[in-house]
């Protein structure tokens, strides 16, 4: 098996790299990057670089044709929602247009690879109690530009899959949770946050609407999910990737102050409200459970790991 | 009123432009092209053109700033499946991308024009026989890369109109008949070839599927409609441009050659038949009847009078 990997040196895609390398099967790991940037010493053996740009068909059709990847997994992406609503025309060309041209090079050289489409949970837009937990049958109903490129990647893939018969898998993907993650999602902001009220570097933690639900799944079960999918998933389905569990984002940063043995003090702040926060983001994972997944890691033990490198991050900053 | 138009030169386009010249509450009327050709004689006093891309966002903002369009009309596409198959990059491209930067300027610009985002009958997809007609409360089912592109469109036209509060009407326009329409379109394909039997030039005409059935509206009450929407629909809503009559391709063969008094005789090219055409669209138009809408043109009189021209374009060449 030779994995290609756009976005191997983001939150998710170092992770998949990192549970790839424990595979005997893996021949070979391949990453795609414009800027041929040195990848981590520990990935120095296990991860090479293709210099190539995701915006140029053209680049990419030589990328394929020289590692003729058996499995990619296209994670490069602009995955904010609060990004897409500065800059929609971003968002659409970093998500929507790069995802188009990855999969046209795919069916240009002809590479019988199998393909996985990472999309969000942020596809379903709001929805009724009843609705609740969401099924991959709900159709979309986007209600942000980040929402809609990733609807219209979904879309693309199916025709891909279906008609130019391409092996795509696409996925509905929540929440995510665990080490590593970058601050500007909820859960590590909350960590890295506690762990400075640790330090005695602020007093206390600022959210924003802490009533809402959302489903969170740790990272590493994340990409054993995404393994799972590629190997074993159905071309041309749609799964979700999430725990099914409701958590309250008032509970969980009440889990992460217990965790982080500190206070529970925090304040809202009306800037980090948005305007349309879904009330309750839960999905349904049968789907994906019936190919045999089962999450390894509770969300205990997802957010102290997560605190743990805070932690180290901070010591030495 | 000031109009502007993208794609004021093509068919569909010039009809609008000779509609607006009819009503004395437009004060001007503006198109926007790359390159800065002359407009035809007729339109040389009525319609000013702008020259700018609509690959370029910020050439829009400086054109909708300078002209300060009341009512948008965005007829530039490429809109043909068969190219989408073939260059499924550009057709987004030149369909979805374009789109956005042109609402992109409108809402960078704060310019209060009213905007008239132009879909497709395509965006539904196969159907079953129960839900034809077709209605617009039916979710899309893009089946190819042109109506993918299209879904994307609308899909961004709601968040638009939603959230960020600009007046967008969409419409899914179904098939159009009438004068000067280019022959890659199946009525005037077959007006021409009819012509072509009757001049001498062929023996017969060539077809692809017959058997399918679909909704024909002429081109000059489709203008009407969109002027009708602009003005009169509601902003963030969806209306079927249609005439709600379906027509066998096999019965519309035989109309045009008693039309154009040839002996109906064709022949099936394989190479024009496409793998999957959805066997019936016929639309519901009761949306856009509600406004006020009534076709003035029946089929047979569009016919006439796309072969009439025709018979002049052809007997000069």
């Amino acid at each position: 098996m030779r994995w290609l990997i756009t976005g191997a040196r983001g939150f998710v895609g170092t992770h998949l790299v990192d549970y790839l390398m424990e595979i005997p099967a893996v021949e070979s790991i391949w990453g795609i990057d414009r800027s041929p940037k040195p990848v981590a010493k520990r990935y120095a053996t296990a991860l090479r670089m293709h210099s190539a740009g995701l915006q140029d068909v053209n680049a990419l059709c030589r990328c394929i044709s020289e590692i003729q990847p058996t499995h990619i997994v296209h994670l490069a992406a602009q995955s904010s929602v609060a990004a897409s609503w500065k800059a929609p025309i971003d968002c659409f060309l970093n998500n929507t247009n790069i995802f188009l041209n990855l999969v046209e090079a795919v069916r240009l050289t002809q590479c019988p690879s199998t393909i996985l489409s990472v999309g969000s949970s942020e596809e379903y837009g709001p929805r009724t109690a009843e609705e609740i937990p969401l099924k991959e049958s709900l159709f979309p109903s986007p209600t942000n530009p980040y929402a809609v490129a990733r609807v219209s990647q979904e879309l693309l893939s199916r025709v891909y899959a279906d008609s130019y018969g391409l092996s795509i898998i696409c996925t509905r993907s929540f929440n995510h949770v665990g080490p590593n993650q970058p601050d500007h999602y909820v859960a590590s902001s909350f960590c890295k946050q506690a762990v400075e009220v640790l330090l005695g570097r602020r007093e206390m933690i600022t959210a924003g609407n802490l009533d809402i639900v959302r489903d969170f799944i740790d990272v590493r079960d994340v990409v054993r999910a995404y393994v799972l999918l590629l190997t074993h998933g159905q071309s041309g389905s749609l799964y979700n990737v999430c725990s099914g569990q409701g958590t309250q984002l008032s509970q969980l940063v009440e889990m992460i102050c217990k965790l982080a043995a500190v206070v529970g003090r925090w304040e809202i702040d009306p800037e980090r409200v948005r305007p349309a926060d879904n009330p309750i983001i839960v999905g349904d994972n049968s789907r994906l459970v019936t190919l045999g997944f089962k999450p390894r890691y509770s969300l205990v033990q997802s957010l102290s790991d997560q605190i743990a490198t805070w932690k180290q991050t901070l010591a030495t900053s």
